[in-house]
């Protein structure tokens, strides 16, 4: 049974941008540059951005923190996003998303020049993305796509079973691993809450997905014996024991489920940091388009 | 076994848009108008546009067919798709497709305006149609889930199957069949070209979408008793019996597979004329945008 460690892998990709940031300056090119809108203090939205800032400097990115309080109107938020639309010197940016519920989250997410929408999330990026043209990849699935391709998993002919059907993460999945081509080709099955009887049709898949956002539920018996096992859920469960009071949980009861594993994603340290990297790469990608 | 009638289904939707209209124009509303580009003379593609503008008489809708030679320049087709954005008598339109193999078809669907194209192919339709925003369905698959509503066969819970992984039938039913809701909710597995033991995975479907142009490519062997099959495959068979010199062919034998199914829809007849109703639907949609 293999680890797949995303925090290694997601390190060495950052030592390949940053290799790539120095050449570029060498060329007299400019600096990549990421700024972030960050509405409120959600102690997990916090931490994301925080992570983000800190993967930009070790990119060798510029980047730029727009705090703004949970009480913004949505037209302010907006102005934000236009006045980075337009700033000359922003390659991407990103809104972090939950936003507070008098938000139209989507208006702003429409509202963002695919161009700039380092996130994916824009219809215009989700469409390109899936009927396979170049595009902003929504950053968890190509994270997840980047995972198995550094460690040789071939998703050719592969049976995938992806469980979670969220629109940053379940859905641009399927779409990239039914495409057609190296990174893609697999018989793709999306499973969700109305689906009967789940663990039959996870125990089929040679890749299983697990981004349901619920704590330990892909349990042994869902699993068949030599898959691989992705895990996508990152939630804080409360846990006195930790300074902080929470640790962060998975989807899959790891214990139980990685010794029938060929290979599995630990949480943390699995698809979380090669998020982040797909973020960073999708900036890198920008600013080349912007040269 | 109940034989799902494309023919008299569209019928009856394009005699409840006729009404529509009429109710429009009583009201002072105006008469939606459909534009079609055909260039070339290849024979389908003939048919398919000279249906679509029959569809128009028939639901009441203006049409407009605009004729351009196969020398057309990239340029040129540019021009008119441009006219017709522009146009405010035109309320949607469509450039059937293929075309020549020295235009680049993504460029012209991309230069579609969203809000005309009724064929919902342009990014931000397929982007807005994936995350289940409201927008123009791809015409062949909102045709499918219209079909399965008027029939009363539920898609909740179901194990769909689609063979065919097309930017304008497979991978769009599969977006639309796992949305959350009353005509979604379905388990989806999409397979192709690149999926091993595709028998194994067909039989087990409670709906089976055959949509990869492969003439009676699905035998009885590859269905499961009772189970609910639609034939997207309309592809053109010698036959000299014909006075046309052909006949359209299914993906499915039919004569084989129909006594083990539930519910089939036969070719021609089935999805179809389920198609050309769905464009007709998008483009009453768009003229009541313009309202």
């Amino acid at each position: 049974m293999q680890i797949i460690d995303g925090k290694a892998t997601s390190a060495q990709i950052k030592k390949e941008i940053a290799e790539e940031v120095e050449q570029r300056l060498a060329k007299g090119l400019h600096r990549p540059h990421l700024a972030a809108i960050l509405v409120g203090h959600d102690g997990g939205s916090e931490t994301y951005v925080a992570n983000k800032v800190k993967a930009c400097e070790v990119c060798g990115f510029k980047s730029t923190l727009i705090r703004l309080e949970d009480s913004v109107s949505q037209d302010e938020l907006l102005a934000h996003v236009e006045a980075l639309n337009n700033d000359p010197d922003v390659d991407g940016f990103i809104v972090q998303l939950p936003l507070p519920r008098h938000i139209d989250e989507q208006a702003v997410i429409e509202a963002i020049d695919p161009a700039k929408d380092v996130d994916g999330f824009h219809p215009v990026n989700v469409g390109r993305q899936s009927v396979g043209l170049p595009c902003f990849h929504s950053a968890t699935p190509a994270g997840i796509v980047e995972l198995l391709r550094r460690y040789n998993i071939p998703t050719r002919g592969k049976n995938v079973v992806i469980v979670g059907r969220s629109n940053i993460v379940g859905k641009p999945l399927a779409a990239m691993l039914m495409q057609k081509g190296e990174q893609g080709d697999a018989t793709v099955t999306v499973c969700h809450s109305a689906t009967p009887d789940l663990a039959s049709v996870t125990a089929k898949a040679d890749i299983l997905v697990a981004a349901m956002g619920r704590p330990g539920f892909i349990t042994a018996d869902m699993v068949a014996d030599g898959a691989t096992v992705i895990d996508v859920g990152t939630t804080r469960v409360p846990d006195a024991s930790r300074k902080s009071g929470f640790r962060l949980s998975g989807d899959v009861d790891f214990e139980a489920v990685a010794p029938k594993c060929t290979a599995i994603t630990p949480v943390p340290g699995g698809v979380g940091p090669m998020t982040i990297v797909s973020l960073m790469l999708n900036t890198l990608e920008a600013a080349r388009r912007r040269d």
